[in-house]
């Protein structure tokens, strides 16, 4: 187990190993071949075995919903995933919020065990185990007014600084609840989708709504990294659980401003349109000189491997730096924005062709961090003024939104802030 | 092997046998854990060892392009794919269409071998493996008027009839050139959806494209039929390979009016939207009397399981039939339609929330049969008049296709008909 450490060290192991290895669940947070409770959907008998036995796995892979974290922060990349905003209903305020916060946890728990939730239940996800299913709540800036809890608005969530390249559209941006659902079967995700809609009631009614998707568990023997639809590998520079200063970078640590953000964590999310038809005319040399890493297997240009730092003072023979002055690599590398830590998680988007003819694809970007004015913001800054490839991307939503730490046995999510 | 009988036998495959057997090759169609060629993507060594042999399964799990018919119609439903047509550029004619055939084949063949195509390979399914890849291609009404192939058009291309429920929107139905594409992971499938949008070149532009999805490998346990996005079992009443007269009631026989579309088949295409908010408002048991078969396990209402055939005739304690007259298993049953018989392998689809304001979802409903005239068409046209099931779904668009056999080795897909 030298490749987990704590009791999130699930963003080390990779997919493969992951799945591979049903023993690892107290170290990962994950819950493999656990029976599910009476009336559960699962139909999979303890760890299983047979044929059958990797596959179950895939379905019975269960994430707790209770811990220090919300789930869907530091587990793999699942291969579905939905994130959408909600806006409260003219009228709710703090309670009815706190009533649909309620309900929006007990759902969420019974859906991650794989559990059908209340007579309704419309039972798509039925047949299956949890397939990893994590739901994550946040909370946007607009929500704290609306409920009169402006006094618990962390200053994190202070509008982001306007980006010169940013081309949003407000009404695919913001909101006042964020849900993320990640799971390993679209059809699992989908249910989830559904019964936290309805779950919502008359208490909030859905602002947008965006689809993903990652490689899905088995169809490469590779570590979890994943490619983006430019074909590059994706996640290469994320920080690890065990690196040093790794909780305080993503997580707000006790004793903050805010004392019900405790173990939460910040949500920057960008809908980063692909112009993949003009990306697609560039040589492979030249995508690989935007990003300065290669592509075949994501080694900075300077050599080595994937997990290779770059050496962004090496020249070329024509003297130039092998990396370029605004290749993508340099411009976000820590070292060049003092150290900014984000944590990457996204999933990538395809909704067809767009109006004009282009495919309406891209990155669904989710990102991570304790503040973003000390991650995502200083990284972006220095891309919107420098970085190459944004000659081939579009930001064309924006949403910021404060998720609070996981909750206790007998906590629903958010808690701390709605009833404090 | 007594599941399998002959060389399309995978339909009755469980996908999670499939996955768990991999000494199946021969039999199923399906080539496990092949080496990819020189310079292909694979990483895999054989048929896999160790704790992550079952997952480069799913990766390594290839589906051979050429042989009696298409790849895609016998194969179980994947995770992932993509229907699209094309209509020809204008002054595009036979000799174009020959040639973009002749480069779609070669593209789709390096494709499902897991192989990068051309120089310009944009490395999005780069790491895995072909994934259960399948690119499908069929040719509509018009195409054959565009080049000047109106003598070998099928009579069972003539137009489909009007429903009279139909709401169908011209400009996502029809269209010259039809490919579907399946695969078990999303890149995989995105990678291929991209590389012969490219390969169109100025041959032939998207005129509509739809997105789907069915249940992960590995999720479930249980045999390959899968779940609609209304929560029911999809697929039970799905004629099998080793049925009497399968291969008559799907594949065109030899010796007919076209010869070059021998071992084809014919596809209905149909974006069938639920309107699941209405759906979701009626009891389990309202919605199992609509349906006619329980929703927990597919079993018809007149007992037994799944497989159990509907008793038709039986009536309930208050003299009337357990399954309604207007119940969708009683007028969909081939029995009430002459024997009508057709192979349904369908996406689900979910393109978020429509304009008003409901889940823009449902079913990419695809079928197969050697005549729509005696497949599609009679059931469809009862289920038109009478079925319960249709207060609750709405078919928006709608497309007809020949699909011909496969290629022979050294042919290109269409190539009897084309250069004949």
């Amino acid at each position: 187990m030298n490749d987990t450490s704590d009791n999130h060290g699930t963003l080390q192991i990779s997919r493969r190993k992951l799945l591979g290895t049903v023993g690892a669940a107290g170290a990962t947070g994950l819950v493999v071949g656990a029976a599910a409770g009476a009336g559960g959907y699962a139909a999979f008998g303890g760890s299983g075995s047979g044929d059958g036995a990797a596959l179950a796995t895939v379905g019975a892979a269960r994430v707790p919903f209770r811990g220090a974290h919300q789930a869907g922060i530091l587990q793999p990349l699942q291969a579905c995933g939905h994130v959408l905003a909600f806006d409260l209903a003219p009228g709710a305020g703090r309670k009815e919020a706190a009533a649909l916060m309620r309900r929006w946890s007990a759902a969420a728990e019974r859906l991650m065990a794989g559990e059908p939730v209340g007579d309704g239940d419309g039972g798509v996800a039925r047949d299956a185990g949890p397939c990893s299913l994590t739901v994550t709540f946040g909370f946007g800036a607009s929500f704290f007014d609306r409920t009169g809890l402006a006094p618990r608005r962390p200053r994190q969530l202070d509008p982001l600084p306007a980006f010169s390249a940013d081309q949003l559209d407000p009404k695919r941006s913001n909101g006042d609840l964020w849900v993320q659902i990640g799971a390993d079967d679209a059809l699992v995700a989908f249910h989830a989708l559904r019964t936290l809609q309805k779950e919502a009631g008359g208490a909030a009614a859905v602002r947008w709504q965006m689809n993903g998707f990652n490689r899905s568990p088995g169809a490469t023997a590779h570590p979890m990294t994943t490619r983006n639809l430019m074909g590059q590998v994706d996640g290469t520079g994320n920080p690890k659980p065990t690196d040093p200063g790794f909780d305080g970078h993503i997580f707000v640590a006790p004793g903050g401003e805010q004392p019900w953000m405790t173990g939460g964590s910040y949500a920057v999310v960008r809908r980063i349109r692909m112009l993949l038809d003009d990306w697609d005319k560039l040589s492979l040399k030249q995508q690989e000189g935007v990003i300065g890493r290669r592509k075949a297997d994501g080694a900075p240009l300077t050599g080595g491997t994937e997990t290779t730092e770059p050496d962004l003072d090496k020249l070329g023979p024509d003297g130039s730096p092998v990396i370029a002055a605004d290749a993508h690599a340099r411009i976000s590398a820590p070292e060049q924005n003092g150290g900014a830590t984000m944590l990457r998680r996204p999933f990538s988007f395809h909704d067809g062709i767009g109006p004009d003819g282009a495919p309406d694809a891209g990155l669904l970007f989710i990102c991570w961090q304790a503040d973003p004015l000390k991650g995502f913001v200083p990284v972006q800054r220095k891309l919107d003024r420098g970085d190459a490839l944004s000659d081939f991307i579009r930001h064309e939503a924006s949403g910021l939104f404060a998720v609070p730490g996981g909750p206790a046995e007998g906590e629903y999510v958010g808690q701390r802030l709605l009833e404090a």
